[in-house]
């Protein structure tokens, strides 16, 4: 995996500690992060128009900054989409995809833990 | 599980939509949440001193609110320890256990996946 030290994104330009679980929340500790993964992985969302159309309404700004991050990182992989576009889509690389599944407990520990939660269906890929 | 609406932690005072993945990190999605919960898990500590002296060097301030707002949700419960003691005591009630248990995997990938990430020892409770 990548370190991106060349622009203003700083999630994982230094480590707070060598503890892996510290280092997952330098990458993906944030409210928006993990959202975008859920949106590749289990809604089959890949482009920039449809992860904005998601209920939580992230901004374009937000956006744009996580699927640039998320690219750096090996996370996911961006290319272009129809032959006379700059539109880009994006697809979650292995990494990416493993750490989409851990999602599913988390979803499963809000189902049971948090009130006005709703069983949506996950359709993995 | 408590909603907290009386004091200036808004984690979860609103709701960005219903899926229990945006739920869950309204509440747990920051970079330090989950680590006080690694701490108490893992790492079998329950005060205020011990939580600081992690190597991730927490701030006062930020490890307060997080406590506070760990306990209004459900997650932890305070007790005084020691008889002539106002200080205080951090244990994670059984839904904190359960979310506690999913960082193994968060930690499993982090170690596959991030660089100079140490094979850390973890002692579930």
């Amino acid at each position: 995996m990548k370190k991106n030290s060349d622009n203003g994104e700083k999630k994982t330009a230094v480590k707070r500690s060598t503890c892996p679980i510290a280092c997952v929340l330098d990458l993906v500790g944030d409210k928006w992060t993990l959202l975008v993964i859920r949106d590749m992985y289990f809604l089959n969302k890949s482009r920039f128009d449809e992860f904005l159309a998601s209920p939580e309404k992230i901004s374009t700004n937000i956006l744009a900054s996580r699927l640039k991050m998320l690219e750096q990182n090996g996370l996911v992989t961006k290319s272009q989409y129809g032959r006379h576009s700059q539109r880009m889509s994006y697809e979650l690389t292995e990494p990416g995809k493993s750490l989409a599944k851990l999602l599913r407990r988390f979803a499963q520990w809000g189902l049971e833990n948090i009130p006005e939660t709703a069983t949506t269906e996950f359709h993995e890929k």
